[in-house]
């Protein structure tokens, strides 16, 4: 249980924009009065926050409509879950368990009305799962990997299946996934023992490192014979190679795009889209919240993997609210292999 | 009726691979002998052929997979109508009409069996329609325009339709069927003569000339609310614009890219491919060929347009073979509006 609540709260606010990678002088730690919940509202004491690639876009003033930008001398926000301290809201009682999106502080303040973003969602006390499994594979990153397959690539029987990032917290579900539902899986990542990770703990079929050498070789040594669906984490040079490699009709879902979103410029597409005419390819964006409709469904399936012992799930984690900014600006590194998270707070000592 | 067949047919030659924009000297017209339907084989006499811009990407050795590339040495090909004036295959008479594939030349010997690219299709001889329709609206290139906006963009009502190349005969269809299905369309063209045929002739809502300024502003000044669904014939600079005006859930048929063609490097992408994911955009190539299943759908409807007198269909004519080089090469310096047709023989004398 929570030791009782102290009277100062920290956050995290965004104090300049970065141009490239961001440094710890962008952020700055700001103490204000724990606040206290008014009618409709929860407070809640977070214990752990998820640190995505995507809070690096909004940290820039032009998110190209992805989420809204940061305000400069605001707190960030990003996926937490914590326990409820106070309510004055129906259906939620002190000791709750809650998944939010005001993570980046110690103490959230949540309205339950209005249906806003931050809307906290209550987590099912039964629940044999810690609730920080919210934040990884019960979450908006599982659901990232299973509708990018299913619904965004329309993953068909047979599909050579490529994905990029493989040793992080979506592309590592992708992969699984792909490989339970019988697929041949190629995967990329940024260093030997990722290489490693991927083919001998995630089970890909092949796998290479992007910086051993040009991508489209190395994915054409990989799949001699093409791919069919691309899992798109990075766009650049790997996006380039997936659609020189694509067969007649293949499907690129378009996640993300790391390794773009430090450079001031925005980098050119790939030389070869023209491809996408001559094979009929398709390329669809999309953001996980695009799919909120297939939560219920992957989580079922997500939960009969998960008790099967069929998924591996890692993660990196960080120590102190304190070191959030070095958690985001280490995702850039390439060090961290699986889901990235802050411990903000003592959870109960859930500890798989 | 054809005059008496000639002993010499002539067919024009690849006789080098250009580098940028073709020449005359690319070409060689060559002399033969008129050849002799073998068994199961007819001997064609070309009346009009089809110049498309296909054609200048199959003179490179790489076509990136779009269809096959011409031989140096060998005989070009396109489509073509023309009438038989021999028959050793059966179903096909001396006189009858047939659509094929084996144009730039004024003789085409053609097998009927094995269900190659060039088996000829014999066209109706109660139609009322010319058989050069067959090279325009009732052809590829009208099914390009239908199946593009309606199977590969998945036309949705209220979508704002953007068509590029709109004074080309893709292009010219496009604008036409979208109208027809009530939508609001807007279409860019490379001089202000297009411009004008395009909104007054064609009946586009708004049109642009991307010759005038930068596509993304004045496409912006057309769709200050932003477009649904593009229709890509050209690729490059039009490509971007509409990537930044797209709503959310947009989606871009990717039919050709002819500002790239003549480039000997391989032409960058957009550089706001990115916004693909933050709105959840979806980009489809395709070649009409894909879409043979829908040949019948649409020439049902299409005849019913032509009847209504509900499509104004431009061709830019030249007369006989000689020409058909410079009429390729004419289409890379935009002066043409519609459907680039050379007039090989008489075809009795149909005009409309």
């Amino acid at each position: 249980m929570p030791s009782s609540t102290p009277s100062q709260a920290r956050e995290w606010r965004l104090i300049s924009r970065p141009r490239n990678v961001p440094g710890e002088s962008d952020f700055e730690l700001v103490e204000a009065p724990v606040p206290a919940a008014g009618e409709g509202q929860l407070l809640v004491r977070n214990t752990w926050m998820s640190v995505d690639p995507s809070a690096r876009l909004r940290m820039q003033e032009d998110t190209s409509q992805y989420l809204p930008a940061f305000e400069l001398g605001g707190a960030l926000e990003g996926w937490a879950v914590g326990e409820v301290v106070e309510s004055r809201a129906p259906g939620f009682s002190v000791g709750d368990s809650v998944l939010h999106q005001l993570g980046w502080r110690d103490y959230a303040l949540l309205g339950v009305d209005g249906g806003s973003r931050a809307a906290p969602e209550l987590l099912p006390p039964e629940d044999d799962v810690p609730p920080r499994e919210y934040l990884g594979t019960l979450s908006w990153v599982g659901l990232t990997a299973y509708v990018g397959l299913l619904d965004v690539a329309e993953l068909r029987p047979d599909d050579v299946v490529f994905v990029s990032a493989g040793a992080g917290a979506v592309g590592g579900l992708a992969i699984q996934i792909a490989k339970l539902r019988g697929h041949r899986v190629i995967a990329s990542a940024g260093s030997s023992e990722k290489v490693s990770y991927i083919r001998e703990v995630l089970g890909a079929d092949a796998a290479f490192c992007y910086r051993d050498g040009p991508a489209v070789e190395q994915l054409a040594a990989c799949a001699p014979d093409g791919i069919d669906v691309y899992f798109d984490n990075v766009g650049g040079e790997q996006l380039e190679a997936a659609l020189e490699l694509m067969r007649l009709h293949g499907r690129v879902a378009l996640c993300g795009a790391i390794s773009t979103y430090n450079g001031e410029d925005r980098a050119p597409g790939p030389r070869n889209l023209f491809n996408a005419v001559a094979r009929g390819l398709t390329l669809r964006g999309f953001l996980a919240r695009m799919y909120a409709h297939r939560m219920l469904d992957f989580r079922d399936e997500m939960r009969g993997w998960l008790a099967g012992g069929r998924i591996v799930y890692a993660e990196h984690r960080y120590a102190g609210l304190e070191q959030a900014p070095r958690a985001l600006i280490d995702l850039f590194s390439g060090i961290n292999v699986g889901k990235v998270l802050v411990q903000i707070d003592d959870d109960d000592g859930d500890e798989r």
